[in-house]
């Protein structure tokens, strides 16, 4: 294990890694941060199957607190193992680097891991996001698109960028799991999908289509994407036009809406439930 | 309209009001606040239909600031018709007594409005939050509950207090729109949903029924109630053995699981569709 240890936050080094809270940055460098041991395990095993990272470490930098590197051990030395450079940094520093309250003491930069639209292949169940501006609201829609078994997250270049801090730990490491696109319009994103005979609804309180009667009718069993917008006010008109309609989740009760998250997963697991269907 | 503006925190009043924030003094007055124009009026409209307001009002007292006076002028005749004693005070005051970081200017204080469990009746569809910890979660599941057509949420007494602040803002309205049950154990909820006829499932990341399966053979067809754990571990082996049996969310793809709040809307929204088909 190297002795040094970094200590102060004026070290350029530490410095290089503390702006990567900025996205002007991390598009600059194609480098983010993922917080906490978890998530940097999951960093660690995109390095061998993700489709971005073509045999190298998705994992670029490993910094740890002393503590942490005696308690996640095995941790450390799969990134050793993978030829990453592993740093061990005060708790001060830590604190520097880390975008959480209580940081548990692990932090890798990593490079970017999404794909270009061309690459993606064979799309079964697709998750766009257009306009959708909360970070944690983007981590749990692709977290839940994970889940359901879709394969691949568009995120749009009028959404929040998914290498936020806060949007790759609502992803719960799934933004390594799954093919992830990023910048593209709405436009191409559902042209790309219509294209390779994806069938593509519009997610939308105001839809006029009841999701239960689209799913009844047959019309959720082959490929579909869904577009989900923004929190407050759902899609513009125009993206809902490109699309083959607006659903919405039925409302049976007295609210009035769902939130942006929870509408998502329920339209994602319909749609899966049906296409898994006998 | 009244000229009088409350202009000091330290006034008595305002400070009545402001340690409702606080879970002691809230269960002490059996009264809890409720801020923002949309939340404070569908708490004015509960107060003719809500099974626990008995025709008197759930909103004991208005206060706002002159310009939001001003800007839900409904607002504020409709308190006033209702008999309720509505009070100017100055922003210094708004936003001692908000609990949000940019107050909307509007904020009731409300009575409590849940309900015993001997009261509820006609149960097709409950939710029972078991050691559910954060307020947000708990809010959108009953926001949640709600959409899909819920009869009643029950929070146990292991679970967050419905009445915290960011639970009420996440339930969206939605704690004033059907029956809710606080401070039962879990099993007097289970116990209860039984005795009228419910079948009653636990939410387990871990379960060994697949909720897709139990959907397919009919088994939330009828009366359905689902129990929801804690938010990192889920609910506790005694509490799922109260139940018929621990059910979870099918998981196709590479995530470890999915978050609470997006696992209720699965559950409930599968169950919603069961029950509604021909």
């Amino acid at each position: 294990m190297a002795s040094h240890e970094f200590t102060s936050i004026r070290s350029p080094r530490i410095k290089g890694v503390r702006r990567l809270a900025k996205r002007t940055f991390r598009q600059r460098e194609r480098r983010f941060l993922v917080e906490g041991p978890q998530a940097v395990r999951e960093a660690l095993a995109a390095g061998e199957s993700s489709p971005a990272a073509a045999n190298s470490s998705v994992v670029l930098e490993l910094y740890a607190t002393a503590e942490a590197m005696q308690r996640h051990i095995d941790l450390v030395d799969a990134a050793r193992a993978a030829g990453v450079p592993t740093h061990r940094v005060s708790l001060d520093v830590m604190s520097e680097l880390a975008q959480t309250v209580t940081p548990q003491g692990v932090i890798a930069v990593c490079g970017f891991v999404d794909v270009p639209l061309e690459q993606v292949g064979n799309v079964r169940l697709a998750a766009v996001l257009s306009h959708v501006r909360d970070p944690g609201n983007a981590g749990t829609v692709l977290r839940t698109a994970d889940a359901a078994g879709a394969d691949v997250v568009i995120f749009t270049d009028a959404s929040v960028d998914p290498y936020n801090g806060k949007c790759v730990r609502a992803s719960a490491g799934s933004l390594f799991h799954l093919p992830v696109v990023v910048g593209v319009t709405a436009a191409d994103a559902v042209a790309f999908l219509r294209d390779v005979g994806v069938r593509v609804w519009a997610a939308d309180g105001g839809g006029t289509k009841d999701l239960h009667e689209v799913a009844d009718s047959s019309q959720l069993d082959g490929p579909v994407g869904w577009v989900f917008g923004n929190e407050a006010w759902g899609l513009p008109d125009d993206v809902v036009r490109l699309t083959d309609g607006a659903v919405s989740v039925p409302i049976y009760g007295g609210a009035e809406s769902l939130n942006l998250a929870t509408a998502a997963a329920v339209c994602l697991y319909t749609t899966a439930r049906q296409q898994r269907r006998p």
